[in-house]
């Protein structure tokens, strides 16, 4: 049963999206990947965000661009922890789908990450913190992971010729 | 019957899209106006949306802060022509309810306005020039109302002094 | 008779204004195009101004990028309702024309929709959603094409690989 | 047991920190409150961070303002969830603060909410909803907090007069 | 004879514009004062701008806000130097102000200054610069000028303490 | 003997500042050319900057970038009027510029133009203005040039296909 | 003999740049204070830069505000290190200052300190960290400082209440 | 024995850091370099920071972007002074590595430079000029540095053809 569901509004996201895909994979979080547009499937998007707990999610991934609704929106119809990605977009590089993610109202969070592919990657690992709380497999591999790009960085210092 | 319907995603936002209300008083414009909160209130937002064109409204005005998803998702639920009021806010000043609002993706336009008041007035002006289109009394009352705010600046110089 | 006229401040805005006339093709919005430059032809643009709603139209389209006053000039000079589009620029990304288009002062509005190729699909969109009010073959069209689109969007997620 | 850790750069954030404790009394979530300045005393963040996990906390809460290291410094130092709220500041009104906190690079990530007091109240939503994932008792908590949320936007329409 | 145009889109721009003739005052440079309003008064924009040259004019001065088209459309109707000074607005500071005025396409300038008083005062300045190209009494009121405010700030030292 | 000085503070902003000498050329105004960088050549600076009147010419055209201070400092040396070009910039596309040079304190202003190529043929443009008010020649070639431009516009239209 | 200059462009700077005198005599260095516009006084601007070193200043500490030209030319006419001070101002809140003082071309450099208050104390104890490489009691003072400021923090959890 | 540290975040900033090492070679000022990552290697920075000043370096050099931490907290570990480098970002183009570096809350500053290469080139130079207060062999290389960059500047302006 997925623990995660990364969801992005448009197959233009992809490219970016599947990077939170790859960092689950390692860290060994079950998830599923779903293209729900906030603007063009809103019935899809509610219906999707009201079963979210019911169907045993753990944690939603939304990553959208430019007026980026589709994080806030499924976190308006879920208790379930909300990871919005902002997208790079074409004209305003981002700022756009950041400022219209993280500035939610009190009162129904998103969980921001940077814009582009360090967000996409690191929403990954921010779901796989959140279910290793109690998730012993998923804590291993995170604190596994961790200590391997410590090590990688330590050891990149030799390439600074 | 409204033709139009002016919402708001909360009543903190009333000191300002009162202001559409008052133009559209004086322009002749039949209007309801609604709290409806985008992330408080997401199936009713769905709900208002779907009915829009069978209730006979003719233009949504929708004002909204921060992460603004109301106009977009309200215009996302229908083909009623939607406008956008992005409201001035604390931090950023309106910006992100700006990018919000106006940067939606191809396939559901919102037409924004300014920012604050301006852009309250703005929408009231602008819902009774698609209503004027096909509705003679609100055409003269426009008309009118354009003619006598040209004549009000061009007295105004006397003032500077 | 022309319901739209499609209007831009110079040839280079073509290519993205083109995809305005492509979407008013697609909804069955008759329409004209004319490059006129608010600031190397400002006579014409009074004049077109002017002549706006004798002649019939319904909607004007205006592209501009820069300090943009096409759109916010034509709207001076008429009640007929004035979508805006900012083009994206080659500095400031659009983010001048935007600022240009939508900050008009109360009592003279401009529809202003997304920076670059969305807001020129959009604006089209928007057209056709006023014009549908009082066509209920630009309505039926436009119903279709939503639906379409909401289509492609559920049918694209097959893509994610 | 705490659950959840509120710490901030400096008693001056205590106003906006303030709220997040109020919503976690409301959601019964347990925690405790540090001041814990990056910049001032990295020793003891380090040693904060380190023991974070052994200490049995389930999610930190970093407020700062300006060039805000905290949430960032906090996150390199162990793998608990830590959520990011941006202090809105003098000069740059807490966009300073936002993209210090939201544009972590790849692979550590802090879960970022926004700036000023809106983002403290959903920083104490927010970490309800990932302790909720085992904790049935916040969990029921937090679905009335929503539940009461929704209804009192509702009934607020009467507001509007 | 007039031989510089202070220009404002609204008498709200006096407070500020009003600086503008105290410096021209002091530098001995003739004027006279006008509301025209670029949204309100197309019309008599383009006549003011037709007639400019002939009518002796060597520099016109403009103050707008906003999406302010006031100097760029002066502009465009006469090869008489137009000095755009960007209002501080309520929303954006007038960073809308100022990008709506400086950033002109190729082929019609606007001489364009700082935001708010400080520009208002140097709008002034720079057309008695303007004008002591051939006006021997405003170069030498000029001269004068400069040369006090270099004394003053060298004596305002004495002020630290 | 020249009318106008074109100086830079590089020789990289030589493409740019090569299309104020075209539009010079074309309009019959003198000039010459100048490197002049503020922070590597500082006295010069200042010795140009002191002539400038007593060698005769009646505007000084300054192309910087980044932390832009020539046109400023050749402003603070001098009562000939000074246009400032804000070059387009690498990590800040010339937003940088654009406030280093526009947003000068009362007391010396810098005529400031769009950012980039737009800026540097307004700046010929605006130059050969403030000359044509005493020379019928200029005068003549600007009138030409604008009606040309004009024309161009009108003919434009037929490329829209 | 001062081993510091503290130096602004204008009176109105001294509110914020008497906080740098404050650290500077908390931390035993002497010093010297000066009004140097940029603007309005170039000359002695040159002659202060070009006789720093000679004088025996080992930093130079500048405020300005706007289009902030006077650490940059400061910087061009010595080899002294000289740390800038961006004011905060009234439109732009000193954004304008820090990028016209931060994004100096190579060759050149201002070390830049944070907008406003927060900035002009650092930029004294900036001071006092280089001046301490070579000056066991300003080492001195600074070591004491930074441990007084750490006890301060750590003590200061308490006042959370 | 190294004067000074040139440290960065990550070895994707080496090609702009290099440029930095670039001129301290040429400047005659010895150095050390280094990768560490605030985020991936909070121990190696703690410890860096606590044993730079006994470890003899007169000044650090941070290269660092988006979020970037690495300078700031630097400066928090020693009271050696910390040049922090901007790396240009991907999506923000530097925005962000400057607002994270150059706003420290009072108490702890860092010497910021421009965003890019142009900040890298600078900080090698501002090291030198801090390290050549007291080392005649710097500030010897350091003068003809500075002589024959003016030189060039001088000489360059043959090319303008």
């Amino acid at each position: 049963m997925p623990q995660v569901a990364v969801v992005m509004g448009s197959t233009s996201d992809w490219s970016s999206m599947k990077k939170t895909t790859e960092i689950l994979d390692i860290l060994g979080v079950n998830y599923e990947k779903h293209v729900i547009s906030a603007h063009r499937m809103p019935k899809e998007l509610q219906v999707f965000g009201e079963n979210a707990r019911k169907n045993g999610l753990q944690v939603i991934i939304a990553g959208a661009g430019g007026a980026a609704h589709l994080p806030g929106m499924l976190a308006a119809n879920t208790t379930v922890p909300v990871i919005g990605v902002p997208m790079q977009t074409h004209a305003l590089n981002g700022l756009d789908s950041l400022l219209s993610i993280v500035q939610m109202p009190a009162g129904v969070p998103v969980a921001t990450v940077a814009i582009g592919d360090a967000g996409s990657k690191n929403a990954g690992i921010l779901a796989a913190q959140i279910i290793s709380l109690n998730d012993s497999h998923v804590h291993a591999a995170l604190t596994e992971f961790r200590a391997r790009q410590t090590q990688a960085s330590i050891e990149s210092e030799e390439d600074l010729v």
